[in-house]
Order: C-alpha cells, then structure tokens, then sequence
C-alpha cells in the first residue's frame, strides 16, 4: 500500500506564510487524511530569507526565485502569502502550471486581474480557495445552515460589520496599505471579509449604495514628512440582496478605536435571529420566535461537537478553537476537494464576485448614487466548479509513491 | 411663604398617559422641587373613560373634552398622549392657551405640522418639551459630555440602531401604525428615536441616502381580510453629519425578531469608542486609547450616583434605574426648565430637525438618491430657545397660593 | 360606593425611608388597586427633620416621636425605615398596636429579638412583610417556579453571592455598620439577602459550615483615630439544603472591589441550570438540557409582561424594571396580603429563618466546625401565616369612609 | 554548525496523546527553538493500535510496550498521556531512565503515588512537567503578574469554579471515572485544575473545610445493570490562603448542566478586581479602583501581543488562542526549560502540593472538620527546582548530531 503526499510550495514568509506553513504542517495530525501535505518549498524575496523561513519551519528546499517553487514537479498546491500585489501575477502562473492555487484575501488589486485570474482558473480546471478564513468557522456554517433550511424563516434584515482599530490614531505611518494600486484602504482591505460573510449568508448582492470616507488625508512617511493618503479609512453601504429583496448594511473600518476583530453580524428572520461577533467567534446568538412563552431569548451556543469539524480539535464544548485553527480548516477544505476532484466554496469565481461587489461600492461612492450590479463587469459562468484537471492532478499524485 | 403647584392636565389615559400621570405624581418625592405639580385634570376621548382613569390614577377632575382640559386655568402644563395625529392640534390649541406643552414622540405626523408646531411655540414663546425619554438616561449625557470634552478625541464613525421585534410576524393584525397618515411606518414611529439619538450626540445631519423596505404588502385587519399596508417594516440609511464630515449608518425595525429595545450605537473617535445599548441602559462600554499597554479594553460603566440625577433614585451604582425613572426625569427637566424660563434641550424646535431628516429620508427612499438636508423646508431660527412667556409664566404661578 | 385607603405612617426620613413614602404613593398610579395607601404620617429622631421629610414627600402630619406614630388611629401600616438596632422596639410597638407592619432587613440585631418579633406577630396575627427587596422581582418568582415545577430538574448545586465594594477601601470610615450590637458586618447588612434568596428558591438549611474573615481590625474614626472593627468584612460557608441534599455555597462581602450589585447564584439541576446577577436583574439565563442538539446554550430571557406585574409598569420587554420598581412591588405585596387577609411570603416568621442560619454560621466560624440548624433555637410555628387580626383590620378599614 | 533535536515518546494514543503529538510537532513552526523535538516513538496498550496512531500522528516508530519506549535512547522526553493509573509507574520508570517527563493530570491516584513520584523525580534530577493547560494561557499570566505586582492591592477574597456539566444526566453511563482507585470523581479529575489556579494565583493553602457530594448513587452499566458509583459528583470547600490569610471557595463539578469549561475565579483585592471564565479565555475583566470617577468599571482586556507568547500565534488580539494553542505553549515551557536547565513552574513537585490539598479536602470531608495542611503528608523540600541532571541532559542532546 502506497502513502500518498501532496507537494506544498508556499511563497512569503512573512506572518501568513508561516500560519500557511503551520497549517499544511499540522492538518495531518487533527485529522486523518488519505493525502499528507509535504512542506515542499518555501519562496521569498530573497533566497536567505527565504532559507531561513524553510529551516524554522522545516520545508525541504527553499529558494529565492518564486517561480521556481511554481515549475518545482514535487509542489502540488501553490500557497500564496505575499502582498496583494503579487497575487495576481502568481496564481495566474500557477494556474497555467496545473498547480492548486491557495491565494490570500484580497484575491487581486483589480477588477480586471480577479476577471483574469478566475477565467484562466476555469479554463485549466484548477482547483482554488481564497483565504477568507473567517467562513471556515463551524460556527458560520451553522449560521448558514440555519437560514437556509428555514429554520428561522425569511431573512429580512441584515447589518454586517468589520471593524479594527489599527489606523485609527493619525499619527500611524504610511503603508503598502495606503495605495489604491495595492487594494490598500479599510474596503479592499477588511471590506472583503464582510462581504465575502454577507453572500456566504444571503447570496448575491444585486445593488449597493456605498459611502467611503477618507477621514485622514495624509500619514507620517519613514523621512518625517506626511504623505498624501489616497484611499479609503472606513467604508459604508447599503446592500440589496438579490435572493431576499431588503436592505442592509455593511460597515468596514480600520478606525475603530479598540476594535480587534469585530467581525460580525446581525441577521433577522421573520421566524428568528442571529448575531455573531467574530471576537467571540466560539459562539453565535440565535433567537427562535416559537420559543415557550416566558422563556423567550437569545441563546448563546458554545461550538462543540455537535458543529462539522470541531470534534477533531476538542473532546467538549467550551474548549474553543482559536485563529489558526480556521486556517487548518480552510487547508483542510483544500485537501478534501482535492481528493475528490470537486471545486471548493471559496474559488476564485467566489471570491471575483466579492471583488466585483467591492468595485461597484467603490463607484457608488464616486457617483454619489445607487450601482446596480449588472454594470460590473462579470464573467460568463460555464466553467464554474467543474475543474478538468483534478482527476488528472490526483492521479499524478497517486502515482507519486511515498 | 407659599407653597408653588403647577397644575398638570394629561390628554390620553392609555399606557403613556398613565405613565405621564405617574411621574408627575412622583417627581416630588424623588427631587425636592420648588413647584409641585399637581395632577389637575384628565381627558379622553369619553367622558367615562376620563374619569375611570383619573380616579386611579387621583387626578383632581376629569373631562370627556380635551380643550376643556387646555383651557381650564388650573392646567399650566398640557401632556400630550394621544396617537400621534392628535399632536399637531392639542399642542396647537395649548401654545395658544400659553401653557407649556410636553408632546410625546413624533411630535406630528406631517412635516407641515411641525414646521408649524415650532413657528407657533416659538412665537409664543412657549417651553416645550417632545417624549424622546431614552435621552434622559444620565447614561446617554455622559456620553454626549464624553464626546464633547473631547475625551475620545475627534468622532470618526457610528453606528446607530433602534430595532425592536414587535411586528415581524407577519401575522401581526393591522393598526393604526400601518398608515402613513398616522405617521405609521418603522421609520416614524421608532426610527425618531434613532434620528434624536444621533442627533444629541453628534449634532445635525447634513445630506442623508436612505431606504425604506415595506416586507409585508398586507397585514390581516380586524374582519379577516388581508389589508394593503402603506408604510415601510425597516430603514437603513447612511448619514454624513454636518460638524464632523464622517458618514455613519443609522437602522430602524420592527422586523428585529427577539429584540425587544434595541436601541443603541457603536461610535468611534480618535481616541476612543463607545458602545451602547437601551436594552441594559444603566450600563455605557468606554474604550481610551491612552489607556496603560497590556490593560487596554472596553471599560462596562455601571451607572451610579457619580452621573447626574441617579442619586436622586439609588444611594449607589448597581441598584439600576429603569425604563419609567427615565420618565421622571423627563418630567424633571421640564419643570427646571419652567421653574428657571429656559428652554427645554429637546424642544419642538429640536424635535422639528428630526422630523426633517425623518423626511429626507423618505424622499431620499422615494428617489433613490442622496438628498441635502438643505432641500428639506426648514424654520428660521430667531426665536430659538428665548421663551418670552416664560418669567410671565412663572409668575403667574408664584402668584399662585397654595 | 366608598373609597378605601389604608393609612401609613413611614418611621425613618433617610434614603430608604423616602424610598418607602415614594413607592406607598406610587403604588397606586401603577395598579388599580381596591385600598389606597394614604400617606398619613413620618416620624424621625427630630421633630424638625420629620416636618421637612413629611413636607417634601407629602405626608399629612409628623412627628419627632415615632410612638406617637404608631398609636396614630390613621395609621394602618407602620413602615420601619430607621437603623437596624431600633427594628425589634419599634416592631414590637407596632405589633401590639395592631398595626400592619413593614420592616427593613435585617428584621432585628439579634436572634433574641427576631424570636420575640415573631412570637408577639403570630400571636397577635399581624400581617409583616422585610424588606427583601431583590425577591420582588419577577425574574426570581420565575426562577423559583422554574425550579418547582420541575423543569429544570432535581436541583444540585447552587453557589450564592452578594458582594458589594463600598467597604473595601480601608480608609473607609468606622460607622454603625462596623459594630456587632448593630447587626453590623457584612453577614448581617448583606449577607441576609444571599440567605433570603438561596431559601426562597431551595428551601429550608439543614446545617452550616461557616467563615466569616475580619480583613481590616480597625477603620478610622471622626476624630482621626484609629477605631478597631468588631465584625465580619466577608462571609464563605457551605450550606446542606434539606429539601434537595446536596451542598452549596454561600458569600457575602463588602470588600469586593468593583461590584456594585453583584448579588446572584448560579443553580444547576439535572436538567438544566439559571444564572442571575443582580447587576443586570432585568435578565435571567436559562438552559435547558432538552434543548435540540447543535442549538443548545444558555438563554438570556428579559423581563416582560410574561413575567408576574411587569407588564403593569412596562408594555413590552427590554424597557426595564428599576431598583425602585421593586420597592413598588414590595408595598402592592403588602397590600394585596392586606386585602385578602393572607400572611406575607416574607414575613417575620421567613425572616426569622434567615436570621437563624446567621446565626448558625456565626457560630460556625466561632467553633471552627459544622453547625446543625436544630441547634439554633427556633420558634413552634403553630400560628405560622394565619393572622387571626387581618379580617378584624380589614373590617376595620372597610369602616373607614372616605 | 549542528541542527539540534529531542526525541518525544508519547505513552497513550487517545485524544490527549494525539493533542500532544500534534503540540510537539507544530510547536517549532510557532516559535523558533534551538532544539526542534521529533516524534521518535508512539506507545499504545496494542502495537497495532500505537501502529496506526503513529502512522496518523507521523512518529518514526511505534511500540505496544510502554518499557521499550521510555528506555529507548532516541527518547528524551516520555510524554504520558494514559488513563490516571498509569501515570505512576510509567512517570517513575521515565525518571529512573533519566528522561524528561511531561504528565498529564492528576499526577497520580494516591498521594503516596504522587510524594513518590516527587521524590525520585528530585533526587534524580529530572525535569518533570504536568498539564495544567490552563495556567498556560498568558491571560492567567497577567493576572498572577498583576496580583503580584500589587497593582490590585492586597487580596482580600477568592471564589474558584471549575464546572462542567458532563455527568449531569444520571443516565451517564459508568466508567473509570467513577473509581476512587482510578483517581475518579469530581474532585480528582476536575477539581485538581480549581486546586491548581488557586495555587498559581495566591500560592500555597494553610487550611481546607470541604463537602464532597455524591449525588448518583449509581450508574447504567455496560450489561444495563445499576453499578455503585463511590467517588464525588462535586466538591465544594473553604479555603484559607497561608500568604493572605482570608478565606476563600472553590467548588469543582461535573454535574453542572449547560457548563462546559466553566473554569474560572472571581478575585478581589483593595485596590481592584479580577473576574476570569475559561470559557472565554481570550479575556480577563480587570477593575481599577484608581480609574476616574465616573468612568470606573470592569474593563474587557483582550488577550493580544502585549500579553507573553501571544503574538507568535497572531499578529493582533481579536483573533484568539484556541485551546490546542495552550498545549504547543505547554510543550514550548518544557522546552524552555530543558534548554535552561531549569525545573518547570508545574512540577511533579507543584503537582504534589495540588495532589496534597486535594487529599485534605477529602480528609476533610469525611471527618467534616477543618483540615490543616500540616496535618497531610508531605515531602522535604531540599531538591527542589535544581534538576541536577539537567546540564549532562543538555549536554548529552548537544552530542547528538542531525
């Protein structure tokens, strides 16, 4: 009998690539895979960085040269932990390679790069995930398992939210994170995880009216002068979901003073409602209208067993699961799809129309007006989650003995 | 020496008037008053009706007649507790009488009415005072006082929400609160609220983007058939407020399953946040940025004898004051207001800019545009806050013996 | 047709004495009630401060000799409001008046007194009430029924608090509370109430194990000396409840730094388990271990007009009862007691109970060992909750035209 | 330049010896070490069983003899991770091999076990370190630190819980758990972790007054038989703090309905406070009694990179340790230590002292007195924390090239 092995190359060895590395290095041992992640290859900027990033965390080679780990025949899955600039030109690569394409959030700096990425993606069949890690929570599965199987009837309102406080003193310096060209500013930024949340829950977004405010105009450079700042510090909209016809809003902020993820939502049903705050992200807050009179409320469930994949960390509720947890959950998600040849829920068409949502905010904001989705640029959608290539890709695989 | 009274006649012996007649009776023993009200008259809309409820709640007398009420010369103050069409009138005939008028929210159902309202009580000088009761909450002082030192530096974000669950079945059988007329609708009727709250913290608004949802086309009216419903279930809308330029979101529903008084905010300043909620109103979250590394974090404030009038109920925090002492002190600031000839802080004038808004919101829903505050009809403001009736007033009831 | 009141005469013009006059004269705007409480009568240590107090909380007379109150033939109900040593005399005055009386916690300085206070009540069948206040609540009648009526199971742990901070400070000055003769110390001024509400929701104690701590040996005094303490700062004991078996704990303590109202148990039963704070009494948290699986969790239930009298202060959940509402439900307790001629649920003879394991634990600790309640002396209970005077006062009353 | 290593055997291939590998061998991706552990051997009851558990878990080689791995030279630290009976003579035989030895807790099932487990382990010299997990979240940390820095003043009182609610339904079937021999019972399983807080937080215990209750007499066996259960069900007891001197409680229950890592404490002193739950360990409620006035209250600390090892897991508080996280720090102590040469904080030697308490509570219990620590055995404490065979340990690792 043959052990199988998926060949890992992940560039960046920055505070990601090391969860990336973490995580690949640690799913093996929370569950029981029929294909073990192999730390294959580890890129960076520079060949000793990135050789002494593959030393701590115990890959097999490294190199300087990120386009060798995409050609290397040991990587099967392509990690990709840079800045956002470099996703596009790297997965676009790595999909032409045949790769398994794992790309951080945001998934591009531009519309017209999410469009190409996911087209060439569809057209090769390779399978992608996009690190919205947040959707990997049991948690959020329950939130939409619960609304779609009616179990707290219609939706009818929604306010969604993500909020940190990291650049809420003016005095904090001038970033990568400040450009536009670098998908900087608190919309592209954080914006996407409450939009990628708001459809994983309620589907598409059919038109929005957004607001985004730059409330300081300039930051202090690494030279002492103060540098135009020419994107976005909060960003505010009004959402119609397109499946469930209200109104709701959406809220993304890196001024929130105090604030440390709060990442969350609160969702009305005609028959009940939820509220999640990722902060406390082992519990979500559902109220059931058919509740007994007298002991009406919300209750707080704790994640435990009950809830997919938690079981594999903890024994009991109570004992939680942390941050990089989900990142095992969302490599985890990659390895199952992987090994039967099926697309995953956060592809590269997924994460496009988180992208395209964010343009049309985005415009809405310039014009000053409400932006119908349809005059976003969208891509026609045949190929979406049937990879050609999987089948072909596991069978190289299976071939690889061990 | 002599002992001051002001009579006081209440129009409406439903649940508000009786609370209305209950905190007149008890303001004196909680504060130690220069003038007593005294409960002098009670109308309804029956003469029985009238007199059933004044003998409960030991009013002196009673009429079916409620100009006979704003007339009689025993009456200084007229409370208005009737449904909301009734305002506009009531207090018209009461500024004319020269009484001081203490009108619940929404202070009229039309624009046009308010506009008037105001006109007349400024005219004629009157103190006036609209039934915004949450703003009474020491609680929600601090924070405006918080905001206004400076404390949490320069407001850069908020979000407020008034959502309660009382209509989200859609079951909910038809009333008055279904026609526009009425000044039926989420936005109206519980988004004031919302509008007040904002407004006291922050100031006026300058341009809104709203929109109002109607989720249930049709309620069941009283002879089973399914009645056309004209007025919106819940508003979102985003808001820029004039004094500091950021945008915030504010919500109104009553589709919120399982909220009962939610009636709160999130706002961020430079230097700190804040976190409010009505439905535990003796309890505001701080966040200081200043505060020492390691120790950072949202302080629970209990409210307590350090903040305003709450000695006046409690000898100390913890013990909790609840939704009726918010009436009391309602009725207190009226009678500080009387007993020193100024102007009340929640005023028709005041109560007039949030039926603004209120209206800008709803044309703004209407055209699907953003809509300045400037293009909403507005009253000159010469006579603001000088009541020129109001020594007289005094002093007519100095003359008063008891 | 005649209008009946009863009269009360208020001994004590403090906080908790205005508190008194305030709840016997709003009582009746709240519910219809078929007897009116009148206030007829304040009695303090001066004449002088007697007439202030009477004058600004509306009484009809006072006076500078509280027996001159008690014997007053206008006076009904006698209502204790002064320091605890004057309890027993004036109660005992008042029993053999006639009177309906209303006494503060604790009910006597010693367990000598409670005996006689008890004895001379149900001989003469004087309907008494204490004012344990917390018990009024609406929430606390629910846990109670939730545990009776079996829902949550056999009851098997409970752990009861009430900690307050006010004494923490050891610069906090010496005062009465500081001295034993006064039923000073934390056992007796707080920990009565952790007694009161462990036996109104588990019953009766069968045996104590008791340590009451002496933090701080002296306080300073007016003078600036230091005077030394001779009570308890903080009580912990382990409690057998007769009825269930099983052990629990209780606290009380001034000396916790930070809470304000922090009086609250968590019970678990074998199929379900409530925590309630005090701080937050507007809110109970219920679980229930029949809950369906992956839903399971705490429910946090507010108080509403599902819950006893709430609905007669508030007309929907989430408004919120006040400390002083309670007060409100204390007197209409009273009242409906009179009017049916029934014993109050915390009359002397209940209160007695909880003096009786206050003592038990103070000896206790003395002993360094278990106490079993049998041996602390305890009164037959044959006249227990059957006044015999009540009819004759009610007749009494009815007599009384007004 | 040589690339250092140390051999990890782990005892027992349950959820806990899984939870152990995986902390092993994720732990150098988190932090860089001078010396990475590898996973040299899996034992298990069945080659078979510690056959397929080291293929999951990817250790090099495994064995269904416990003695073949403990006296394997490729092993330096025995990991034991066995049900409590085993932890005595696998432990023993562990430090008479010279290895380092990582123990699950309880250490032992008799306090004879644990003195002699103590003693060799100090007389050899061995590091040893028991899974306390909790003490290993930096926020328990904090809170030692603040208390020993004075920053809350002195403490003056203490409630300790742990409760989970896992025996709750009387219908839990019987297992080792219900064995006094196995180290079965509330007490032994869960109270040891209330006993070890207690003891890292305010140090060692002068004197215990416990209950322990057996509620389920009996439990369904496998053959549907009712099988006599004699261990504790909870624990509920007084304690007195030698260094402080005032008393506080601890309660430890595995019938707590709804609970699920309700491992917490309540810590007042005279100049602040402290309130911890496990169940939402990310979090530490701290109160300052020098805060402003008015603005005084319990603040929300969030654990984040100010607070120890945090931020080798995450870049910013918000994003929360899980509780596997507290295992990799667990391990990443050991480590330290081996490297240093130094004893852990949670010996075999600090287990005892919670092994000894544990036994007074029992003591005293069952004579249902007070119990002096004096009175309970315990062993000279000459060795203590110099591990004289740590330098040659070192010495021999940094022999063994890779």
């Amino acid at each position: 009998m043959k052990k199988i092995t998926l060949g890992v190359g992940v560039i960046g060895s920055g505070f990601m690539g090391k969860i990336h590395a973490w995580a690949f290095g640690s799913v093996g041992r929370i569950f029981a895979l029929q294909q073990k992640p192999v730390l294959s290859m580890m890129a960076d900027i520079s060949a000793a960085a990135a050789a002494r990033a593959a030393n701590q965390l115990s890959f097999e080679r490294s190199t300087g040269d990120w386009r060798e780990l995409v050609h290397s025949p040991d990587v099967d899955i392509v990690s990709i932990a840079t800045p956002n600039i470099y996703h596009a030109p790297m997965a676009l690569e790595a999909i032409k390679a045949g790769k398994y394409v794992y790309c951080e959030k945001p998934m591009a700096t531009t519309l017209r790069d999410a469009l190409e990425m996911t087209r060439l993606a569809e057209e090769e069949g390779v399978i992608t995930i996009v690190g919205f890690n947040y959707l990997r929570n049991p948690m959020i599965r329950l939130a939409r398992d619960i609304i779609e199987s009616g179990e707290i009837g219609e939706p009818t309102g929604y306010r969604g939210v993500h909020s940190e406080g990291f650049m809420a003193d003016k005095n904090q310096p001038y970033t990568w994170r400040c450009e536009k060209k670098n998908a900087g500013g608190a919309t592209s930024e954080i914006g996407s995880h409450v939009l990628a949340t708001a459809r994983y829950l309620l589907g598409d977004i059919d038109e929005v009216c957004g607001q985004m405010d730059t409330i300081y105009h300039t930051r202090p450079a690494a030279d002492g002068s103060q540098r135009e700042v020419n994107i976005d510090d909060q960003m505010n909209c009004l959402v119609k979901f397109k499946k469930y016809g209200f109104t709701g809003t959406l809220t993304a902020s890196w001024l929130a003073t105090g604030r440390a993820m709060h990442h969350g939502f609160e969702l009305s049903g005609s028959k009940g409602s939820m509220v999640f705050d990722q902060s406390r992200f082992n519990e979500l807050q559902l109220y059931k209208a058919d509740q007994r009179g007298g002991r009406k409320g919300f209750t707080r469930i704790e994640l435990g067993p009950e809830h997919g994949d938690y079981g594999a960390f903890c024994l009991a509720s109570g004992h939680q699961l942390g941050f990089n947890d989900l990142k095992i959950l969302e490599v985890k998600k990659l390895l199952d799809c992987i090994a039967t040849g099926r697309q995953t829920d956060l592809s590269f068409r997924d994460a496009l129309q988180v992208t395209r949502v964010s343009e049309a905010i985005a415009r809405s904001s310039e014009e000053g007006c409400w932006v119908e989705m349809t005059e976003i640029e969208d891509l026609p959608s045949l190929q979406r989650r049937k990879p050609k290539i999987s089948s072909g890709n596991i069978k190289a695989v299976l071939e690889k003995p061990v």
